[in-house]
């Protein structure tokens, strides 16, 4: 099945199904209200949230007094909060390896062996998430605005300590991110050594979220076997295979995050930027694609973001069908209050 | 006024108005039903739980038909779970730089110009906060159990890109926290670079959140300017001052975490391990006693907590009597299940 939320009913969204092709939704109210109030309580909700959606999915009248009432309606993606409008925990990996060692080429550094054995996971931001279709506000272009085209999934509640195959019964739900960055700001930061704050804002999350039978068999081993597509006004940009490269299994990356500690219901774990070793398959960030310049001649030749310059990331299966629907954002330029 | 949560009626438990005493307590579910609840409509909930307090503050007779015929109870401090057992934003400071700088002068490190300007912060795990009586669960000695004491503030929300005069005016709540850390973990998790994940674990919260007018002057530039008394199976540890050597107040602290994004309601900004120049006044954590004795001695002498031993944390007023209650815990063994 596949979920979203609407902006309406407060800080949490409305919840609802949505069918298979993202024509249209229905409110699950007489199930859950809200996504996170549905993942706490996901042994019971699933399956009526699933006997909604295959209804939903069918051919047919829509049953009489079915679902309290509430019948389907046509759904408008840009006017979607994102399926979890806040969090309590976000936690990033950084999995795919071609992406680190070009950065670390590009200045001379190694990567340390430990990186293909020790998950590199950074803790974000889950405070609030941006809707698909919400501008990307930023205050000044010189932070350097990038995206980060990432898959996540989102686990119900996991004991701490758990195993990698424990740790794979826990994911629930899969979706995309623009895990916005500030890269003009990281340098600093990082050099700091306590991780990002000011260089990672809030990220947008997809349209949709879906359950891992929905990606049938490119759900394996806990990982996203599809290319990731990004766009940058309207110009091709990367689709590198997110299947490919991916040094540690979202299973590895959840019980990684759960060595020390239980994770709550609606955790969202983050794949990072996805990047192969085949270059020809583009980049899911602009940093991926300065760094290989800089390989290529010295120097990055791909300006960040400006405002008004538009992102747009989706999934495709493989008859071309949008999966999670697009992330589709511009950059808005942001005026503090006096 | 003084707030604490039950552990009843769910995950975000029960909101109650405590009395200044800490003695007894009344339900406020006429108001809010939980502290989150009630931050995010602070401008509306914040009069009537001070009007609540008030009442429980007084004496004389309960008022009949007064708080939808809620009563007051003895408290049971015991049995509290966190005022907010979990949050969607946590960022713990390092804002004594005497902690700091001793730590780096024991590994012969300057420490940067930069850090007396620009705050160290760190985006922590918010998804769940132990009660102030809970255990502090961990799997292995071996991961150098430490306790951090520090105080910490509770915002509403707060707009992008504030400056320090306005994010002073969003701070709503102050409170306590002991900031569980696994000192073995910490090496290699900082050396890859992008800060905490296992080496931070669930931190614990004092027993009550006090509004800044219950400090008093105490009070003063958007700091806690009372000592911070910590012991350690029952033998004084510290009683350091947190109005003392705090380079950044927490005015400045909520405004370094928003100048790239807004923070919402709830949000806890902690002040790091408190540490002093002074050190007679003891100290805040293990890692800190084990410096100095490095820095004295060549070594550290001694021992990171072991299974059994207590931290007990607390904040007395200058007629000695407890604001916040006492942190309370003993490290407990988890057994992961198989």
């Amino acid at each position: 099945m596949k979920l979203a939320s609407l902006k309406q009913g407060g800080r949490d969204g409305t919840l609802i199904v949505v069918s298979r092709d993202l024509t249209r939704a229905v409110r699950a109210s007489d199930i859950a209200t809200t996504l996170q109030a549905a993942l706490e309580n996901w042994d019971d909700t699933a399956p009526r949230l699933n006997a909604l959606s295959e209804v939903l999915n069918a051919e047919g009248d829509w049953p009489q007094h079915f679902n309290a009432g509430e019948k389907p309606f046509d759904l408008d993606i840009a006017a979607l909060a994102a399926p979890l409008p806040r969090a309590y925990e976000f936690v990033d990996g950084s999995a795919y390896l071609p992406h680190v060692e070009r950065v670390r080429r590009a200045r001379n550094a190694e990567v340390p062996a430990s990186f293909y054995v020790d998950p590199l996971m950074y803790q974000a931001t889950s405070a609030g998430f941006l809707g698909p279709h919400d501008p990307v506000l930023v205050t000044s272009e010189d932070y350097g605005i990038d995206l980060e085209a990432e898959v996540l999934v989102i686990t119900d509640d996991v004991p701490m300590a758990v195993t990698p195959e424990q740790a794979a019964s826990h994911i629930q739900l899969i979706g995309l991110l623009n895990d916005v960055s500030l890269r003009n700001l990281i340098p600093n930061e990082l050099a700091k050594g306590f991780g990002f704050v000011q260089s990672k804002p809030r990220s947008a999350l997809s349209p949709v979220f879906v359950t891992p039978d929905e990606l049938g068999a490119a759900w394996l081993d806990s990982k996203v076997h599809l290319p990731l597509l990004s766009h940058i006004n309207g110009v091709w940009f990367g689709a590198p295979e997110a299947g490919n490269d991916m040094q540690f299994s979202f299973a590895e990356l959840v019980a990684h995050v759960a060595k020390t500690r239980p994770l709550g219901a609606g955790t969202i774990v983050g794949s990072g930027t996805i990047a192969n070793q085949d270059t020809s398959l583009g980049a899911s960030c602009l940093a991926e694609k300065r760094t290989l310049e800089v390989l290529d001649g010295g120097k990055p030749t791909t300006p960040f973001l400006k405002f008004g310059d538009c992102v747009r990331i989706e999934m495709l299966d493989r008859d071309g069908a949008s999966i999670f629907g697009a992330i589709e954002q511009c950059v808005t330029q942001y005026n503090p209050a006096k």
